[in-house]
C-alpha cells in the first residue's frame, strides 16, 4: 500500500495524551503524520521523518483529527425557514414542526431526497467531518423507516433508528398503538439497517417510560442506544440514559446535580448541540459543569431543518468555546475523540498509530483558529481513510 | 455591452421598497433580473423577463445585493490566537494587543502583507461581499500608513485613514506630539490616498477632545468621517459623532437614550459588529433599541486580529438576528444597503434600475437561509460590476 508523509505540520493535534505536549490533546509543534490508505502509521516531529512515498507539505497548517458529528438528523426534504423567521421574531408560529418535515419527507422520491441530504452530508465533510452519524425519523412508517435508514447507511458512517422521534398525525389518537408499533414491527424489520437506536425523550416527545420499553426492545435486536433527553424540559431523562448505558445522551439543557454526578460515574457521553441553543435562541447548557464533574463531553451539529440546520462542526466548536465554558482544547478534544467516544469507537477521532487516517488539514497554522475565526470554515481539505 | 440575465430567482432582495412585496427589501418572488457589466438594466416577474445576450439559469436560487461591509481592518501581519484563548479562558493576558499587530505589520515586507491582506479580502469576497471598507491603522508612522492605504486601494473599495487607531510604542511618553502628528504631518501626507478618517475614541484609546481635533483637521482636507465609538466605555463619543456628522458610528455598546435620540435625527448610520462581541464575550448592543427610534443601522465583520476575526457577512446577519434583535429583513438591510448609507453610497446595496450590478447568488431558496444555516456560508456566486 501507498504510504504518505504530511510534513511542515504547524500544529499537529492527535488526541493522543502520550504524544507531544502531553496535554489532553497531545499537541506536537512543527510535526509530520505519515499515513497509507487506511491507517496512522508515524507522527513526531518533522526533523525525525521518515521516509514515504509520496510527500504532500502543508506549509505550517494546523492538522487535527478529521470531526466526528454523533448526532445528525440530515435526510430530509424541505425546508422551514419560515418558523425560524417566526420564532427569532417572537411570533407563535411553528409551521407543524417536526410533522412538517415529515410529510415532506414521505412525499419526497428517492432521488430528490437522495440529492438534497448527499449536499449536507458533503458540506459536513467538506467542513472536515470524517465520520457522520445519520437518524432516521422522517417517515415514522416501517416501509418509510427503511427508506432512510438505507440512504443514511448509503451516505453516512454511523446510522441510527430513530422512530421515536414524534408521534405521527395519523396516529394521534392511538399514542400506545405507535410506540407499540415502533418497539414491535419497526424495530424488528429496522434492526439490521442500524447499529445504533435514539428516542426523543422530553416534554412534548416520548415520555421516560415509553423510552425505556423503546430502548429495551432495541438492545434485545442488538442495538446500542442513545437518548435526547432533557432539551425542552427536566423529565428524568438523563437518569434513563445512564439506567439503560446509552452511548450518548444529547442535549440535556435542563439536568440537576444528580443528574452531573450519575453521567460522571458512568459510561454515557454527554452530547451537546449548541447549534440548537443558537437556532433557537435558548440558554445554552453549561459544558463546564459536566467537564468538571468529570463526565465525558462530546460535541455534534444536530443538523436538522428545525432547530439547527447547521452542517459545519466548526462552528458549532467556536459556539462551545464562547457559550458553554470550554476552552479551545476541550472543545478541539470534544468535536472529534469525544464524538467517537459517544459513538462507542477508539479507531477515530485520534491520529495514535493504529488510527483511522481520518484528519483535517486547515487553513490556519494553528488549531485555536477554528474557534479565533468564527464563521469560516477553516478547512483546507478533509482526507478519509479508505473504508 | 453584452447584457445578462439571471433567471429563476427563487426571491431577489432588491432593496428598493418600490420593487415587489413593497417591504424595504423589496422582495420578489420568482424574479428575473437583467444586467451589463456595470449596471442593473431591470427586475421583475420571470415571467416578464426580458431579452438578454447571455442566460444564467439559478434554479430557484436567491439573490441579494452584494453585502457591503463599511468597517474592516484587513490589512494586517501576524494572528493572536493566543490572546483570543486566554481571554476564553478568562486569563488575564493581553499579549500586547494592537501593539503587537502594529510590530508584525511593521516587519512584513509588502509582498507578505498583501498575500496575508488579499486572502482576507477573497474571503470577503467569495461570501459576497461586492464593496469592502478598509482601514489603515496598523503601523502608525507617516511612510507605513502610507503604505497600507495603498494596499487598501489596491484591494479594497473605499480607503480610511486611521492613523489615530492606539499610540504608538514609540510616543508612550509624548501622546500630545503623536495627536499632533496625526492631525497634522501624517494627514497632510495620507488625506489624497484615503476617502475617510476614522478614529478610535474610546476609554484607552482617544479622547473626545482629541478626536474631534483630529476629524476637524480630517475634513479641512476633504475627507469623510467615521468614528469608533463607546465600544469600551460611554465616554460621550456618540455625541461627537453627530456633531461632526460623520457618516458612520462605530461599536456603540455603551449608549444612552440622548445618544439614540440624536442618532435618529442625524445622518450619521450606526454599524454594529456582532463578531467583536462574540469574540470578545461582550455584551451585545441592542439593534432593536436603534431602530424603533428610526435610527439607521448598518452592519460589518470589524475583520481584525484582535477582537474580531471575522470574514463571512452571512455571519454577521445571522448573529446580528440572533443576538441583536434584529428581524432577518433588517438585518439583510444593514448589511447590504445599510453599509452603503455608511459610506454614503447609493449606487450600491440595492438593485433598483441604474444600481451598480453587483449581487450575491445563494445556495439556498431565500435569503432568510443566511441566519437560519448559520455557520455556513450559503454564498454560491458573487457578481460584482466592472469598476
Amino acid at each position: 500500500m501507498t504510504t504518505r508523509i504530511i510534513r511542515h505540520i504547524g500544529e499537529l493535534i492527535t488526541n493522543d495524551p502520550n504524544m507531544g505536549d502531553g496535554t489532553k490533546v497531545g499537541r506536537i509543534t512543527d510535526a509530520a503524520l505519515v499515513v497509507d490508505d487506511a491507517r496512522v502509521l508515524w507522527s513526531g516531529p518533522d526533523r525525525n521523518a521518515p521516509a514515504a512515498d509520496e510527500m504532500i507539505d502543508v506549509g505550517g497548517a494546523a492538522v487535527i483529527p478529521g470531526f466526528v458529528d454523533p448526532h445528525t438528523h440530515v435526510i430530509f426534504a424541505g425546508e422551514r425557514s419560515d418558523e425560524f423567521e417566526a420564532r427569532m421574531a417572537g411570533v407563535a408560529y411553528d409551521g407543524g414542526g417536526i410533522a412538517r418535515t415529515v410529510a415532506a419527507t414521505r412525499a419526497a422520491n428517492i432521488g430528490d431526497l437522495r440529492e438534497q441530504s448527499s449536499a449536507r452530508v458533503d458540506d459536513l465533510r467538506t467542513g472536515g467531518v470524517t465520520t457522520v452519524e445519520i437518524k432516521s425519523g422522517y417517515e415514522l412508517t416501517v416501509a418509510g423507516e427503511l427508506r432512510l435508514l438505507a440512504l443514511a447507511r448509503e451516505l453516512g458512517d454511523e446510522v441510527t433508528f430513530l422512530g421515536a422521534h414524534v408521534v405521527p398525525e395519523e396516529f394521534r389518537h392511538d399514542r400506545d398503538g405507535y410506540v407499540a408499533l415502533v418497539a414491535g414491527p419497526m424495530l424488528e424489520a429496522c434492526a439490521s439497517r442500524a447499529t445504533w437506536a435514539d428516542v426523543f425523550c422530553d416534554q412534548g416527545a416520548f415520555s421516560v417510560d415509553e423510552a425505556r420499553h423503546i430502548l429495551s426492545s432495541a438492545r434485545q435486536l442488538g442495538l446500542g442506544l442513545r437518548l435526547h433527553a432533557n432539551q425542552l424540559a427536566d423529565i428524568g431523562a438523563i437518569a434513563l440514559a445512564v439506567e439503560m448505558d446509552c452511548a450518548s445522551v444529547d442535549h440535556c439543557t435542563h439536568v440537576r446535580d444528580h443528574d452531573v454526578e450519575r453521567l460522571a460515574s458512568s459510561l454515557t457521553v454527554v452530547t451537546l448541540l449548541p447549534g440548537a441553543e443558537f437556532s433557537t435562541r435558548s440558554p445554552y447548557p453549561s459544558a463546564r459543569r459536566f467537564l468538571d464533574a468529570g463526565a465525558c463531553v462530546a460535541l455534534a451539529t444536530d443538523c436538522n431543518p428545525g432547530t439547527s440546520y447547521v452542517t459545519s462542526m466548526a462552528f458549532v466548536v467556536a459556539l462551545a468555546v464562547r457559550e458553554m465554558g470550554m476552552s479551545v482544547d476541550e472543545a478541539l478534544w470534544a468535536s472529534t475523540r469525544g464524538g467517537a467516544t459517544a459513538l462507542r469507537r477508539d479507531d477515530i477521532g485520534h491520529l495514535s498509530v493504529g488510527a483511522r487516517a481520518d484528519f483535517a488539514v486547515l487553513d490556519a497554522p494553528r488549531a485555536a483558529h477554528l474557534a479565533y475565526r468564527p464563521g469560516s470554515s477553516l478547512v483546507a481539505s478533509t482526507y478519509r481513510a479508505r473504508r
